[in-house]
């Protein structure tokens, strides 16, 4: 396959990072971007990566010396219009990989103006990349990362994005009905609907990606070489649920279950989310298309998820308390849920299904970095959807685990 | 019935005025809030209001003057959160009446800080009210507008916000999908979903008024009274159809028809938009309730619509020319459109269908002002959907017109 001009934005997070190494393994050029703005909401907020992470010179010369291979790195904010084009005229992609947004729903609900800048970064950086993309690389690929929790918990099976509707005798395929669980959902439909709008007017071509909840931590690329390792968060803001139960679990402090745990959502492995990401980039469109994947493998419940580590822990005879607390977000906690997830499949994806094997190394990788913990970021979640953030919760007491910064 | 204290956000605006005036006329106490920014547009693009408009202290003592009631009048950004919050402190409202944000399409269209100074404004505005709603009026009724221009074109009848969906032998209502054709068009869908989640989620309750496109400059209050106009815009940024069509045919120029003409849309004459509002007012919500209304009254074709004014010419012994100009809009020239509007009809409105008398009416209007026109503003659309605003064309001569501005 010929070898492809990829830019990654948002190169310096979980995904993007992960997804530089994979693209640059499979022979890609790869342009990794990002404003580093996730290190610094991190010191504001006394939050951490479990899991050291080099800077990111660091971290593209450590995979020179592993892999042979070069990464461009630069260091470019999404509402920097100007500097958007030039990017993509210097560079002239083929492919935009677009992770470059705030991410967080517990972030997005903090207050008015985390709202605030959620939405205007999400939205106004993404228009900006639209705009510079018609002007600068229009024949360019936009693979763009949107969330499944835009469609929300309708009582009809999720499509892939459009859905035919047949009414009072006629019928059209629209794009599916969306009602996100927070603002930040929230401002990926909004993305969704600006980049559909720019693939009608403007003829250009994008994969919207509705990604599930990511788990592990640990790529084919990144393996066990400390140097090249992407963030792991456990913190109630920034921490996806399984990565926060393996936590708790590796620590011997109960699972925390928001409710009835009743929640179900599509889940995937960070190793399939890397995957998707390359079959996608293997598969461009025609000028015009916009194409909708919904990124996931395999659906639980949190409370299945949470019984999955308790098993995992037992087959070890280990016992795992499960707790339920109060639900800080406002969300149905028995409901249908059933969300196609077949695009991806018929691309070439060969999914890894969660196994007792993921779950004992994300375990056993967060008992390694043990003394790294930061107790206060295990206490009950302190952002409530209906009031914003409530005065700070006392951290969750650890046993013979002095406090200490993460930092 | 009770008088209520309503807040009218965009009181300055074509519809926010009259608006003002309709809802005082019905005993309420109106606070009208702008930040006058659309005059500020006005001067910095040479756009200009065909009738005269007076400053807003100065049309809120005309109309004390004239019914003995009073308007409360404040300047006050949406993008100012606190202001905001601090407003809703203030006055307590029962309602709150939204006009507040950019509302051009043409406008939106310009270029990319176009598109995001109308995304941003429209979008974070919005998200500053429902906070400070949540904070300090959570009781109020928000009558918010919205556009028909969210759902598009598409090839089923468009329901009043929600369309019910079998699919797979299951059945949800959801919200009806959307198909925006502009970027302003957009910003309206991206509102829609924040509104619909802070109802969802904090108990707010709103009705989202999906207006078609507006005709006609006069109410019931203004009436003959020039120091209570509302503004008249006849540019292709500004105008909507109808005025600008009864602008070309009051100056003897050919009515310019984009493309076919076939594109079909609601309408609605501008005393029905206040008696709208006023029903809607009258009609409040239950807490965490969201509801829909499509706010127009017929629906024709742009064709259509220009065959109207030349048949109302026509009843004159005056002839009207047609002319098919270059669509510099991206949209369907011919397709099927059936919008259902009965939630307004079943509160009690009653249409002014549109009639060669509204027409007439117009027209005359504009010939009485037809010293004030501007004909470098009369010229062919320069906003293309495809490439933004184009190089300014030459204006349509005026014959036996000295070319003045209406500064």
């Amino acid at each position: 396959m010929k070898s492809k001009t990829v830019i990654v934005l948002g190169a310096d997070g979980y995904l993007g990072w992960p997804t530089c190494l994979h693209l640059s393994a499979a022979g890609h050029d790869v342009v990794a971007v990002d404003n580093l703005v996730r290190r610094r909401w991190d010191r504001e907020s006394g939050a951490s990566s479990l899991l050291p992470i080099g800077t990111m010179p660091a971290r593209v010369k450590r995979w020179r010396a592993a892999s042979g291979k070069a990464i461009v790195w630069r260091r470019l904010d999404m509402l920097n219009a100007a500097g958007i084009g030039a990017l993509l005229a210097e560079f002239q992609p083929d492919a935009i990989v677009h992770f470059a947004e705030q991410r967080s729903a517990p972030f997005s609900m903090i207050d008015r103006s985390h709202a605030a800048l959620t939405q205007h970064n999400n939205v106004i950086g993404t228009l900006n990349l639209l705009f510079a993309m018609r002007d600068a690389a229009p024949d360019a690929h936009l693979i763009k990362l949107g969330t499944m929790g835009e469609y929300g918990t309708p009582n009809i099976a999720i499509e892939e994005g459009f859905i035919e509707i047949q009414h009072e005798g006629r019928t059209d395929r629209l794009p599916y009905p969306k009602m996100a669980g927070s603002m930040y959902h929230l401002s990926k439909v909004h993305d969704s609907h600006n980049i559909h709008f720019a693939c009608r007017i403007w003829g250009l071509r994008s994969t919207d990606l509705n990604q599930g909840v990511v788990y592990g931590c640990a790529t084919d690329e990144i393996g066990e070489r400390p140097g090249l390792a992407t963030r792991f968060d456990y913190d109630s803001i920034w921490g996806t649920v399984l990565n926060r139960f393996c936590t708790q679990a590796a620590l011997g402090i109960p699972l925390t279950v928001y409710g009835q745990g009743g929640q179900t959502r599509g889940f995937i492995d960070i190793r399939d989310t890397v995957a998707c990401i390359k079959v996608t980039l293997d598969n461009p469109l025609e000028r015009g298309e916009y194409r909708v994947f919904n990124q996931f493998t395999e659906q639980f419940s949190v409370l299945q998820l949470a019984r999955r580590v308790e098993a995992a822990r037992a087959a070890h005879g280990m016992d795992t308390q499960i707790d339920h607390v109060p639900n800080p977000r406002v969300e149905r906690e028995e409901h249908f849920y059933e969300a196609k997830h077949q695009g991806l499949i018929d691309l070439g994806l060969q999914p890894h299904l969660l196994a007792d094997t993921l779950i004992d190394s994300v375990i056993s990788m967060v008992e390694h970095h043990r003394f790294r913990i930061d107790p206060s970021l295990l206490g009950l979640p302190d952002v409530d959807w209906r009031v914003g953030r409530r005065d700070p919760h006392p951290a969750v007491a650890l046993e013979a685990q002095p406090a200490r910064s993460a930092q």
